[in-house]
């Protein structure tokens, strides 16, 4: 799986997307490399989205007529499409949220913690997986311990003992690092996790796009991840979780739909996964987010992982022959995701990022949501490049050429 | 304002909606009464969104290409868009969430409340403005008090004194009612409220699509309402809240965006709206919202409220006319909102909305998320008729002659 292969099709695959037509100012086309921030969409996923709205558009479940029938098969056959891409023991298991920092903090605020008990999560998680678990043992006087980050950008395994040790109730961690592109060995964790009794929560919000994920294969407990970096709309995103350890969660938020009987002085819950799904869903998010998962599959999973290794390995063979850049994270493309940060001496993130826009090239710079990480390499920012299914190698050497470019006109290196 | 006038370009209007050119199963037309569910979308609300999706679309905030720039500016720009459409005095107290549940479970659940304080609600709220009180008086020793209804579908104030007296610090209310149709007297309720230092929160989800809703006017603390029924999408919702409120509460979902600074030991909050924002928010559903807004304020939402009263005018005359029909709620149109629910004798309200249907004319049955307004009449569920901007007389009577052959098929009355 990980050996490195272009889509063959590549060219048609970016005709699906419209917006890699745009032209940029001063004439430049698009080269859109900030992919792990959010992706792009196919005209299939707004095409279904139009339909739906312009033909199906009403309420789901509350409604008996044929508009309301036709919105809900439309919303509970994305929940079917999302059972399946995660290959889930049941339908039921899937929770729509409104993107993957909810469907962590749902489980970060449920989950029954106390004095005494531990959460461990990771120097490499995205803010979304730190903050909410900071919240919750904030509230409930539990403590949190971390895995550093080795030197390499690999998750630092040294202490495993100790930090999976009786009182660890959570381990939460990414399954692939936003910032240095780690692929994190989530399967070995869990199955240590599991040992000592701990639930492992895995944020799959780039892992989704990119790999095969099969919540029973990696035995997680709890997997989020979120629709619009899989081609699919913003407003959704997935929490998965155990049939068991969701009947046994409280509810989250209140109100319409996630209620069996409500009277002034006290309410009962409706199963899942409508327990966990207050208030009108995100009805055509979840229609545009079939549609994507639909897209995806077609050109398949293990497709597209090998393109994104392809497309990596040309990146980081393109970095490493610019001089003055440094990649924080791991260096072989086989063993990591396509989100690539790096430095370039005596040049600013900001500006970097900068003179490529100025030449069409969309990068992200900043902390990318992981002041831990960029801490621990001793930065406070860097530049990512992260591609997709659409990313072309061409678009990787226009990447390349812009740090040339960016070096000249810096006068550095 | 409350004199009915239908609007005199309601067949222009219509055209905007190309849901309503639908033709359902029997060859019958659309006849969509059921916009306190949800509302249909105007071609410019789709449109928009279609545009930012092949045109624009890239994550806010942290993107700093021309895409990033573009879709920031059009997510923020749909913020000030809700600031102006709410009178707000600053549009960084317009948090976007969810929907209109998120709004009030952001407010239940981080809004100090300790043994000994009292929150007050009313008989007549959707769930969403039941559920998370009762959960948020669980967690703290709070107690609950509400509101009763008096026989004709009004809130009964009866115990005001006792409800609104030291003790209380939340007076959370629906502005319309989603069932009874009742326009509170939120107004003079907040200044009662604001007499004993209690908050004021208002859910606004049945008032936002149908009357100009000025926060500053009827001087509420918090306002919730949400995108899909205003003729905007699924998937976003808005809480307005005063800045000093905002800025005291602790947040609510962690995450990014949401920070000033993270490190593994501790984090710190971004300023308002960020600091309740977290993760990547509802964009391309801002988009849409903003165009949704810009549209009934086009209209007019003076105008619309006057279309709203003359419709439901002639749908109570019209029920009226139909025996063994029983309307729950205030039977004056120029006091209560679009929203009409009613019993017919002798038969099921599921039975009269299947009937309906059959027929094309789509209305909700049930207990539409208000369990305990229906309890307060003695019945388990009512059938309801809810118009917007695009419902025509014509629409009404269709709707009549329906109950007339319900009444004919099942032989009752």
């Amino acid at each position: 799986m990980s050996a490195g292969a272009l889509l063959p099709d590549l060219e048609v695959i970016r005709k699906d997307f419209p917006i890699l037509e745009r032209t940029l100012e001063g004439g430049f086309p698009l080269v859109y490399l900030d992919s792990a921030n959010t992706s792009q969409k196919p005209q299939v996923v707004i095409d279904a989205m139009v339909d739906h709205l312009e033909r199906h558009n009403a309420n789901i479940a509350r409604a008996m007529h044929q508009l309301g029938a036709e919105s809900t098969e439309a919303f509970e056959g994305a929940r079917d499409k999302v059972a399946t891409f995660l290959n889930a023991p049941s339908r039921d298991e899937v929770i729509f949220t409104k993107n993957a920092s909810e469907a962590l903090n749902l489980v970060a605020r449920t989950f029954p913690l106390g004095p005494g008990d531990r959460v461990v999560i990771t120097e490499m998680e995205h803010h979304s997986n730190i903050v909410p678990w900071q919240l919750a043992c904030e509230r409930s006087g539990a403590s949190l311990d971390w895995f550093g980050i080795a030197e390499d950008g690999t998750l630092d395994l040294s202490r495993i003992d100790e930090l999976l040790s009786p009182g660890t109730k959570v381990v939460a961690l990414t399954w692939v690092s936003n910032m240095l592109g780690t692929i994190n060995p989530v399967a070995e964790i869990a199955r240590r996790a599991h040992e000592i009794g701990a639930v492992v929560v895995l944020d799959a919000s780039q892992a989704a796009p990119h790999l095969p994920v099969d919540v029973q294969a990696v035995d997680a407990d709890f997997v989020a991840f979120t629709g619009h970096k899989v081609t699919g709309p913003t407003g959704i995103g997935v929490l998965w979780g155990r049939t068991e350890l969701l009947n046994a969660l409280p509810p989250f938020l209140g109100g319409g739909e996630m209620i069996a009987t409500v009277s002034m002085e006290k309410s009962t819950w409706a199963p899942i996964p409508h327990k966990f799904e207050a208030g009108t869903p995100p009805i055509v998010e979840a229609v545009g987010l079939g549609a994507a998962i639909d897209y995806i599959s077609h050109v398949g999973l293990d497709a597209i992982h090998a393109h994104e290794v392809a497309i990596t390995a040309h990146l980081l063979d393109g970095l490493a022959s610019v001089s003055g850049v440094r990649v924080l994270g791991p260096l072989d493309a086989a063993h990591r995701g396509g989100a690539v940060s790096f430095e370039l001496a005596g040049v600013h993130p900001h500006d970097v990022a900068q003179l490529l826009d100025s030449r069409g090239i969309a990068v992200r710079a900043g902390h990318h949501c992981a002041k831990p990480a960029h801490k621990r390499f001793g930065v406070q920012s860097s530049t990512r490049a992260s591609s997709y299914l659409y990313t072309t190698p061409a678009e990787i050497d226009a990447l390349i050429d812009g740090l040339e470019y960016t070096k000249n006109y810096f006068k550095v290196g």
